[in-house]
């Protein structure tokens, strides 16, 4: 009997009816003769509710509580679920991440897992119930206190789970019908993929497309686990992210696999830094310890000014004005000219893992933003990406061009959006 | 340095404005140089919406989930009050039942208490921290699975607490300002109670009085926890509940400690029973096996027809029909004429410990009921109460009648309900 890990977010379990019918799908896969660990989020809005509730009451929490807090959304989805999926005659049993063994570190609000420990799912399973696990929470190991895994953690649960149990494979349902060659919403005739392998999901994801989140995806590389991401509102067959070669045929590796963009990114340009050993170094770390992880990075090379040389880089907009304050604050350490901040630039990275062997695929990607009339910025690239850095006003022109460029578009339109947005 | 154990139900707790004024309470209690041990209870209708939720999905949820979702509305709670205690500067630390160590048996809904190892909270007080506790909630020993204690079950887990910590008084705050000699919805004039006996407490929850729950008082008179009854609007002084000597005199106890009232009984009679060893067990066994709980029981004399007999019960609304269909079906098996059901009969209860010595009491609480013309269906009495079965339409007028012969009145208008109500 082969077991299926099932994932739901929060847009597919928003009220009662929608919970209705994740329970029928998820009995169906389960009648179908599988085994089934179900890992699910909060209902609809909850977590945002909670935490508008918080916000109320004090401006920074202490983090201990405040996953208590967290944690709650999840404790009602599960219920709801199991009760939905007992009333449809299949038993079912409704598991906290500490009840399902995720153990992790004590970072409350972002914390890592150390170890998953899933007897009393196992259990559940060998009594032919369904489980059902409340996902972006864990416990720590000494003190039993409950914890949240940050972002995407309902996704990193499932691959966890998925990891710890052996599953065959981690079903992450979500409101499209996978994941697309673009951002439908920029390119309507994106096309869906079928399916892409780990390394290239990463690259897609750590550079803003939105279906899988990027912890989640490392941890099914390193573990080897396949993720089947589908929509929970169609029987599509949805995309299949996996390392294993095709058993189909022995087909190329597509050349491109999508377009991903992200236009929530801040450059900010330190200019005349004293060309010297070590100065470079400092700007960085004075940056690190404003707590702002870098993207890309240019240092140009120092011709027209002896002597001194101007540094860019983009990170996260977030982050953005704790970095600036704090270089602004290093002034006389460093002796630079000027630090000049420009919020939402634009970035969009071309993945397939084809483009190892394919040297032209830079040069047609310059080519269709030249002849889109689009500057590039700054260009950064990785063995299987092209990333480079527009004006934040050219950014869906320049994603609708690469897709035309490299012929990615579906021969009709493929791509639909069923519900909300959901954690 | 003392130990105080404040618990806080749904109305005091309704929102954020709500939360951030029992913090202040708190802290003010905790600076009065105090150790602080809180339970809290889930926000207004937090209860209630996840009930409603629940019988969306499942006309007949699984105990153990509905118990799960059921325990989400107090982690909601417990955080958001201890982000506000720390808001104002004072160290607060939230506890799950778990956490608390309150140990209970596995009926999922209405679980006893079989241990309490509140070693964290001991820890808590230690580092001068506030403890929150879930109220309403415990674990099982074995499974961890978290169980729910039924109705009342936060002032249980406040009293539970308080005597495993050896507290000094166990606070119950509420939306009025204690115990009063009627209900002041019905008499206005009712006058508070500033000290009343566990024994007397015990009477006027049995027997409709809303303030207390029946299993905390229980559990506070076995392991002699004082109870101080107050609201969180008010600084009034409440009514204390202790078997303790009144320090301030040797004042005699006062005759009649108030008059209870509860309007949700029904009545029941089985006609012409055959008076025969064993009809009467019959008729009570199929009752009880129809999950029904009966107060009082009348069997009439049998003289104007002989070899027959009445029997009169009165049970609580909720169980009568189930009750009443059992008699049905069992006809051929008891040989009775009829079974009349009368849904919503009135019961009057005056408790007071000093009617022990005091003979005339019910010649006057008769008296009373007889010049306000009003008819006794049925009595019942122990040591130190007397109930009476009323027509449910004369209830009200009797409470009044009764509680102005005993000339329970206060000089002025003491009973105010601040909130709404909580759980």
């Amino acid at each position: 009997m082969t077991l299926i890990v099932q994932k739901f977010g929060g847009s597919s379990v928003s009220d009662a009816a929608s919970i209705a019918r994740v329970a029928k799908r998820i009995v169906d896969t389960k009648r179908a003769g599988h085994n089934v660990v179900v890992v699910v989020s909060a209902m609809g809005d909850t977590t945002d509710e909670l935490l508008d509730l918080a916000e109320q009451i004090s401006p920074h929490p202490p983090a201990r509580e405040m996953d208590i807090l967290l944690t709650a959304g999840e404790r009602i989805s599960m219920a709801l679920l199991a009760m939905a999926i007992s009333e449809l005659g299949v038993s079912a049993q409704a598991f906290t991440g500490q009840q399902a063994g995720v153990i992790t570190d004590t970072s409350h609000g972002n914390a890592r897992i150390t170890e998953v420990t899933p007897s009393r799912i196992q259990e559940s399973l060998d009594d032919d119930a369904v489980a059902i696990v409340a996902g972006f929470q864990g416990v720590t190991q000494t003190t039993n206190d409950v914890t949240t895994l940050g972002r995407g953690g309902s996704d990193t649960t499932a691959v966890a789970l998925a990891a710890a149990l052996k599953a065959e494979v981690c079903e992450i349902y979500t409101d499209v019908d996978g994941m697309f060659t673009a951002d439908p919403r920029i390119v309507p005739t994106a096309r869906r993929i079928d399916r892409i392998t780990t390394e290239e999901t990463l690259e897609m994801a750590a550079h803003g497309a939105k279906i899988l989140y990027l912890r989640a995806v490392e941890y099914a590389r390193r573990y080897g686990v396949t993720l089947h991401v589908r929509s929970s509102f169609t029987e599509n067959s949805g995309t299949l992210v996996t390392d294993e070669k095709n058993q189909e045929g022995n087909m190329e590796d597509p050349l491109i696999s999508g377009v991903a963009h992200d236009g929530s990114q801040a450059k900010v340009t330190v200019t005349d830094v004293p060309d010297v050993p070590g100065s470079a170094a400092r700007v960085f770390e004075i940056v690190a310890a404003a707590g702002a992880n870098l993207d890309m990075i240019v240092q140009n090379v120092p011709t027209t000014r002896p002597g001194v040389t101007d540094i860019s880089f983009t990170l996260s907009t977030e982050h953005a004005q704790p970095a600036v304050d704090a270089l602004r604050k290093c002034y006389d350490d460093i002796g630079y000219k000027d630090v000049i901040y420009e919020e939402g630039v634009g970035k969009l990275s071309l993945v397939g893992a084809g483009m190892r062997s394919h040297p032209g695929v830079s040069a047609k990607l310059f080519g269709a933003l030249r002849d889109a009339n689009i500057n590039i910025e700054m260009i950064s690239t990785s063995e299987i990406r092209i990333s480079v850095i527009t004006r934040i006003a050219d950014l869906d022109t320049a994603v609708r061009a690469v897709h035309q460029a490299f012929e990615l578009e579906a021969d009709e339109i493929e791509a639909v959006v069923y519900g909300g947005a959901g954690r």
